[in-house]
């Protein structure tokens, strides 16, 4: 079940760091740049070097998508497994669909790629979720409040009273009796995290927002720590897999994890 | 420029039909199933029975991912451009993402795929459609209310007395300054439809919903025709890809099109 086995690799590598792949193939480290499968290759390399200091791996589907590399993807997934049985791999897809539509992604997500969790948008409801639910083990983080500004015109709006933001948290609490379900809450958003924490003490968080974007690691780790001592899964992306593109890469990234790491709370 | 070419597509077939290509395994006839390509073959044949009676394709992603069908997806839109160069395609991915992610789902979209409009989801606000409006030549449907009831529970619900489909109209024409936007609205919303074509008289509307969901055609034609006489596409998928699933299924595909067809109004 994915929500024990979030919770056993948080405290086997005593962390809430995830580690978010986003492999931009612009940003390639020059020497891996160019061949057949540097996505793979680049991905699996920084796994390797991250996989005692993460509670999670997610890939961004968009990055793969976009160089028609989905069986990199693939193979990367199928690598971690292998290789890192205990660490969920939470798809980052944010998809959105109804009844057979919505089928269809979560036998991508779910069958194809073998992911985990997946990350949805509440955009169109319950639809959405139901046919991801039907996976016993599986998960889903849908889009609560998102790390950037601009999803605010939404999701900060007031509907009867409350914000758009915690009706979602509301509709995740009411269908998370099996504990299936998490929300995506930026670090950008500290105040809404600790409202929607304060709503739920036990759904975990998936928090976008550190790093590059900005958004405050220890306040994240105080508002987002759920009642059972984890649950907020801190995911960094380009701080890490970007912190350099010479040969020293891979040292790196473990150095910017390890700095990252040494933040970390002791989880019971 | 996609508002252009629609138009031209309606107006040259008289239609407002959009065949939309959800290529279910498990539908498909029975003599085309199991082969490599089976989806591009049935897909490929449908677009040949139905191209003269339509004013666009709309493929749906998920159901080629499902079935690491990524290259078919790609030939197939290959083969509409080369073949009915002046039909626009529809990629229907519901896409809703931030900064240089959203870049890479239009690089999936608009290069990788070659589509002419990609559907996207509203929820994490204008930087999802930024990277997307960079491509001039290219259009984008905005979820705003869809053909489903558990939608209604975000879509209808009030925000500073203004539903949120119509906050999604509102930030649409806000944006629309090139035409490169559309709206979907589902059949099934006819009293919403009226509203927001009553907002903005030229927005193209993307209908799904009529045929296996119940929605009414005549009165989508009334409500969703825009100023210029046309911008109502009728989404039409499963009740003419599975008419039958036999050796006479393009027939039967061909016959519910034209019935369909003969339903549509003069466009000038």
């Amino acid at each position: 079940m994915f929500y024990q086995k979030l919770q056993q690799a948080s405290q086997k590598n005593q962390s809430l760091l995830c580690l978010g792949l986003d492999p931009d193939i612009n940003r390639l480290p020059i020497h891996l740049s160019g061949g057949g499968g540097a996505i793979f290759n680049f991905c699996k390399q920084m796994v390797d070097a991250c996989a005692d200091l993460v509670c999670a791996f997610k890939p961004q589907i968009a990055y793969f998508s976009a160089n028609q590399a989905e069986q990199q993807l693939e193979q990367l997934i199928d690598y971690i497994k292998n290789n890192y049985p205990h660490l969920p791999v939470i798809l980052d897809a944010k998809r959105g669909d109804i009844d057979a539509t919505s089928k269809q992604y979560a036998i991508e997500a779910f069958e194809r790629y073998g992911a985990d969790a997946v990350t949805l948008s509440p955009y169109m409801g319950i639809d959405t979720l139901e046919p991801f639910l039907e996976y016993e083990n599986k998960a889903v983080f849908l889009l609560c409040k998102t790390s950037n500004k601009s999803g605010a015109w939404l999701q900060n709006a007031m509907i009867d009273g409350v914000p758009v933001y915690m009706k979602v948290a509301q509709l995740a609490k009411q269908y998370n009796q099996h504990k299936q379900l998490g929300l995506v809450i930026g670090a950008t958003a500290l105040e809404e995290m600790q409202k929607v924490r304060a709503f739920d003490e036990h759904i975990p968080f998936l928090i976008p927002g550190i790093g590059a974007q900005g958004g405050e690691l220890e306040k994240s780790i105080e508002y987002g720590l759920n009642k059972d001592g984890f649950g907020a899964v801190l995911n960094v992306s380009r701080a890490i897999l970007y912190a350099s593109n010479q040969e020293d890469f891979l040292e790196k990234a473990r150095e910017a994890a390890l700095a990252l790491h040494q933040q970390m709370p002791m989880i019971r």
